[in-house]
């Protein structure tokens, strides 16, 4: 039987500010991207996240940022690596004190908004992010894009590189995304986002853009929650998941 | 043989600025109260600080601040007590990760100015820091001032709770502090702080504003490290206390 | 004929997040109380607002606030004066640019959240707020409570003091607001609150929460626009009132 | 007579730190840039900056900035152009109301530290700042390097655009700056950046890296005041162009 995970950003509301729908994602995803302050998350927000996320079993992965509230940390930022590297480990760590808190542990890491785009291919940046995670703890899994710098560095540095994959994104024969902002680079439609996901966690394979079938190996899909109507979508992938005899389960 | 702790205020620059000479502070205190990046204290810092510490044998302590850069937590806030519990447990969280990596933890926690201040008589406030540290460890003492809310309730909390005292601040017959801004309310004469540190420290007395001697107990000196003069100063305090017999060391 | 202005909190995003539906108050409202980046109010959210308010040709205040962005401007702070004049000043200044830009200018300041509760009392931060005032434009008439050291202390500095009601709150037998959280203190009935606007419109008076009928005189009307809910009633509000023969019309 | 402005970066403190002797350079330079809170400068300093210029009769510029307080606007950042726009105007308009109170005027626009660099080839984001100057003032003058973007389109913008040498920094023959971290970037000995600074104002020209004379064209001259020896130098300078027969005036 195949199982797959499925993960979500939560958390990122700030103080007055809500932007996901944690309680109901919770009970849809089996990996909790948890914002640790930088682009979102307030201290408050991230202890009840974690509570939630471990009444229900649900892993708790530290989604760290560039510092860019203002930019909700979408914008790519020239940090220094010796300064990411601390900046890493300090959203790592202040997340911890929050699962533990909650009787369990920050599981995995992975980048978020203009950073995870960044590690991609930037040596610089996806080395100082896997020092930051050897800093705060050299047990943790990294979570991110199949042939990004940031997953071949951190395999090299000893860490487990967990791949993951998106339903939702259209993918070039090479298994690469197609850019946001390029036509169909995006699929609205609900039903292909399901079905594209059971393909994803059944065969490991998806069509790419050009209509031929590729192989996309992951062990996670990523999921959207910003909308009510992306956790309904959730559910269902979810379910669907379910009904084609995939196990839906935590990577770690 | 008496003993005695010596504390002071470290990491206190952000970013491109500088305030506290830790290099120099860490050869003359056992305990450092390390800026966990709400009141000041970047990543980095914080990281080399804790290096530092680390091989000199200094505590690291958890400088916990209200959330304020720009007044440099020297400003009240009526933060409500669940924000202000996460918001401390959040920056012990992120300082134990560098002290983790440095080879040691974080020994202990001390509130920083405005909070320091209010919770000497706030009880909501003092709960929520204690609150605060017992969700991120709750083997991790309190360091305060004597008669405090924060030390009563940390006492009846369960952790242990470390009086402090000033040397180069006037005391009341009462035992407590003459207010900042009343007249002779700090004691500026490099020699009279000197002394009065030993006699603190041997005897556990200190001649008060009105000229009688009290008693003044406390495991810790509280040293000021922001102007070159005052590591002069502290380095002076620590050779003397150790030319009258006194073990400088860490109360932990 | 009477006249009545209508004022709201507008711009209450930052950045990725949103809060206040801007648009839909914007056709409600004479007064937009727009807030400036210390609470809320990122520059691009400022800019655009402020387009929108010139178009319908509804005024502009400076909604000055507390430095406090993750707790949303609520909580008191004990800011030096010097330094809350200086922030107020600040504040109404990057606003005015984007007022100008649209073609018009910073009509009124009103202080939000925990300052607009703390300078009804507090005389040292009452004064720094108008001090900040002049210092921008001393042609800038204030909104705030009646009877607060706000508006006494802008009346005597020579400043407009414009005086506001809140048609969902319940008032004191002396026209004083009953406080959150006390039985009663929120009028939540929307047929009610709209046959309270009437009435402090047309004949500046309120049913106290006693039951006794009070004066409340107020040349401004505060809705609330936060909730989907609370524009449609806003809606409601201006549209009874100008059935009701009152002019609905900014105070400036 | 030949006229030359010398300009430096002012009130790069925030909060308790303090970078910049804003006091003593204001006896030195004719321009002052001073930070506007996004990389450095709270509104106290930036009130008391405007206050002692305006005394002294010196020009005052908006240093804009990235939004980075934490590294103080050294990282470069994709900012998309509309928020990057809002954000120069924003800085420019809470700048002016200082300048205003203290009797002057914002008279130019200098973009600081990873914004300066990005904008010599960025045209997205020099159009964006250009953008942010039109927004606030259509009449100010933008300050920057030769053969930028910036200036390129902030004259194409009807801006005046007024080019800046710096005389401790080595040239490439193409008129160029060395790019710092190559050997022999920055100029060093202070009586060469003295002599340099002379040839700049009278001639126009400085030895560039490899020896040869070349034409620099420059009204202003950058110079440095963030540690006590820059601060003599950059008085030395000015003393030396006045000897030499220069005068030290604002561009504007």
């Amino acid at each position: 039987m195949t199982s797959i995970d499925l993960n979500a950003d939560l958390g990122e509301g700030f103080g007055r500010w809500r932007l996901t729908d944690d309680e109901r994602l919770l009970s849809v995803v089996t990996s909790a991207n948890v914002a640790c302050g930088f682009h979102a998350g307030d201290a408050a927000t991230m202890r009840r996240v974690c509570e939630l996320a471990a009444e229900r079993g649900v892993r708790i992965g530290a989604q760290v940022s560039y510092r860019d509230l203002a930019g909700f940390g979408r914008r790519a930022m020239d940090v220094p690596p010796e300064e990411l590297t601390a900046e890493v480990a300090y959203q790592i760590g202040a997340l911890e004190v929050f699962a533990r808190a909650a009787g369990t542990r920050v599981s995995y890491v992975k980048p978020h908004g203009a950073l995870y785009n960044r590690v991609v291919h930037d040596e610089e940046q996806a080395g100082a992010v896997v020092d930051g995670v050897l800093l705060a703890d050299a047990t943790l899994p990294v979570l991110g894009l199949p042939g990004s710098r940031l997953l071949e560095l951190a395999g090299k540095a000893g860490l487990s590189a967990v791949e993951e994959a998106f339903a939702d994104r259209a993918y070039t024969e090479a298994g690469t995304l197609v850019p946001r902002g390029e036509d169909g680079s995006v699929v609205t439609d609900p039903e292909a986002v399901v079905a594209r996901s059971v393909s994803l966690a059944r065969h490991g394979t998806v069509t790419a853009h050009s209509g031929s079938r590729i192989e996309v190996r992951a062990r996670s899909l990523c999921l959207h929650g910003d909308t009510p109507g992306a956790v309904e979508l959730a559910r269902r992938v979810r379910e669907r998941l379910q009904e084609s005899g995939v196990r839906v389960e935590a990577f770690v």
